[in-house]
């Protein structure tokens, strides 16, 4: 029954998640799993939030608040900003879908990294977009490709900031150029879901800063990575009141849950609980490094909760090896895989697995 | 900016969603408000599924399961289906918007009712389709006007049954006749969210029986009405499993959450709740009939958990002289308003409210 389908989804492929992790203790017979595949915040999430939720399993008959109102006006606040220009969804994963339904028309092109988050490509695909691809350039978006890569159908660009899965990051100067030297006509997404793992001083960590000047800006943001509720799927947007007008156009009426809304809300508030998670990414990240420069693998600098690592073997069967041991990462391509950085016992029993598997 | 976004979002409007019980309550001053504007169960959920999320609350730094696989196979099981033509969604609201993006070509036609559900236009028109609209009959889906529609260009069927907003519904007569007639290139969608709550015996309840035979039929349910948890946003599909996996192409990769699946599975497994609804619905309906026959209004005769009702004066009025007595129902267009049913309790204020503006 092909034929009844669009076909732009032909060469489209399911997202394959990872298993969860109960499924591989099962398949593989073991006791004790870590997952070190879905850049997830080792640390769990605030405590605030697990109370605010038990407080608020009354009244789920209740539709959501639609326009996730409390939520918007604490995010309005704590980055100064007009709430006109902020909107939620499901996880930035249903913006990077609606963003699509709203900008892309059939032929019209998209420019994006290769590597970069996968969904960017699918979404562009399914509204009959043209992908054009820039490669990584020493594992970072090269900014000036993508400039040059522009032509009159070039519609939108995304800006993974920092990179998924490679971990780089794209300084402020060259954020800027980028939006100095594209017309106003496309429209350019900075992803900025790892922002609250970056280190670097030259990382623009108030974009929204520039919304005023550039009203072709869009910027994402999550509360599913070192805000620890992934499972509860909530992303921010920020951008110019057009835009968003225009997203809640097509988005579905209720797309943030009612508890969803609540946990961030909570989230938000423990800023405390930010600082320790970046504190032990950080930590976790330096010996990691340590311990590749001894095993001699090359990695990517990242300014995430992850590294992008070779391991100088094919890397499905470096991850099938793993797994068999307890240790769920991501076969990325090639050789490379992606870890994301765990609890510091979390990292030491991944590298204890690595060297066994390696042979190192 | 308006040229920048997709011309098909142009006639397009935002959803509004009826204000949450708290703004009503400080907008008017009012310390009691009853909502019987959104189709909601008086009753909540079944205690099992609070009970559920209570223990669910640790690990929300983890992805949700993606596939939703302990759900989908208790759906499976319960309606005796393989779960292989069984998908989730974030509500069914969610499954209106992936089915477009699924099927939905520009310039295909999508034959609909008015008045029905408003997502299934919205939808239409956002992926460039051509809505093609059958005036309902006697209230009721008019399936011989809705087959004589069909063009060359047709795509889609959609079919709210039993109605929303006017809860009347199509016998199992009927929609075998449609199925019969139209060709296996059109996808009927039958959206049964109301599908609990069914007085009727030649309604179709077991639908899912027509799918071996019939691979151009969708069946949307939900979490949302009967089972009480609207809250959390959880639909299901079922359908041939070529659609299924082209479902899958598009949807997002965690598009039900951790907590919405671990509550929908606990809804699920609580059927005296089903049954206890469905008879405070039937009581509450003939009560509702009773007062409005004593008033002399003209309504639909509902199998859902509302009613749509002529008012004679303007519902827009009516719905504002109602909110300011502490009454939230929804104005539909002309002089008729749609009102849930709800506990015996709130359906006495609502007559003793709806009396006092009407002056009957």
């Amino acid at each position: 029954m092909n034929f009844l389908f669009r076909k732009e989804l032909n060469d489209l492929v399911p997202y394959k998640p990872g298993k969860p992790i109960e499924y591989v203790m099962k398949e593989f017979g073991l006791t004790n799993v870590i997952k070190l595949a879905s850049n997830e915040n080792p640390l769990g999430c605030s405590e605030k939030v697990k109370q605010a939720l038990t407080k608020a399993l009354d009244n789920l008959h209740i539709y959501p608040d639609g326009n996730s109102t409390d939520l918007r006006q604490a995010l309005g606040r704590k980055f100064n900003i007009d709430v006109s220009k902020v909107i939620t969804s499901s996880g930035s994963d249903e913006m990077v879908d609606i963003l699509a339904k709203v900008f892309i028309n059939h032929g019209d092109e998209v420019i994006m990294a290769d590597l970069t988050f996968p969904r960017y490509i699918t979404t562009t695909k399914m509204m009959g977009g043209v992908p054009v691809i820039v490669p990584l350039k020493n594992f970072t978006h090269d900014i000036k490709g993508m400039q040059n890569a522009v032509t009159e159908k070039t519609k939108m660009i995304w800006v993974c900031n920092p990179n998924n899965p490679t971990g780089t990051m794209v300084p402020t100067s060259e954020i800027i150029d980028l939006l100095e030297n594209v017309s106003e006509d496309i429209i350019v997404v900075l992803d900025e879901a790892y922002r609250e793992y970056v280190t670097r001083d030259d990382y623009m960590l108030d974009s929204e800063r520039l919304l005023d000047k550039y009203p072709n800006l869009v910027i994402l943001r999550t509360f599913s990575k070192a805000y620890g509720i992934a499972a509860l799927r909530v992303g921010y947007t920020l951008a110019h009141e057009d835009i968003i007008s225009n997203i809640n156009k097509v988005r579905g009426p209720f797309n943030v849950n009612s508890l969803a809304q609540v946990a961030a809300l909570a989230a938000l508030e423990d800023q405390d609980f930010i600082k320790e998670s970046f504190n032990v990414n950080k930590s976790g990240k330096e010996y990691l490094y340590k311990e590749f420069d001894s095993m001699g693998l090359e990695y990517a600098l990242s300014e995430t909760n992850h590294i992008y690592v070779n391991v100088n073997k094919d890397a499905f069967e470096v991850f099938d090896k793993l797994q068999r041991e307890g240790v769920i990462i991501r076969p990325i391509k090639d050789t490379f895989i992606r870890v994301s950085i765990g609890t510091m016992e979390e990292n030491k029993i991944f590298i204890e697995k690595l060297r066994k598997v390696l042979n190192i």
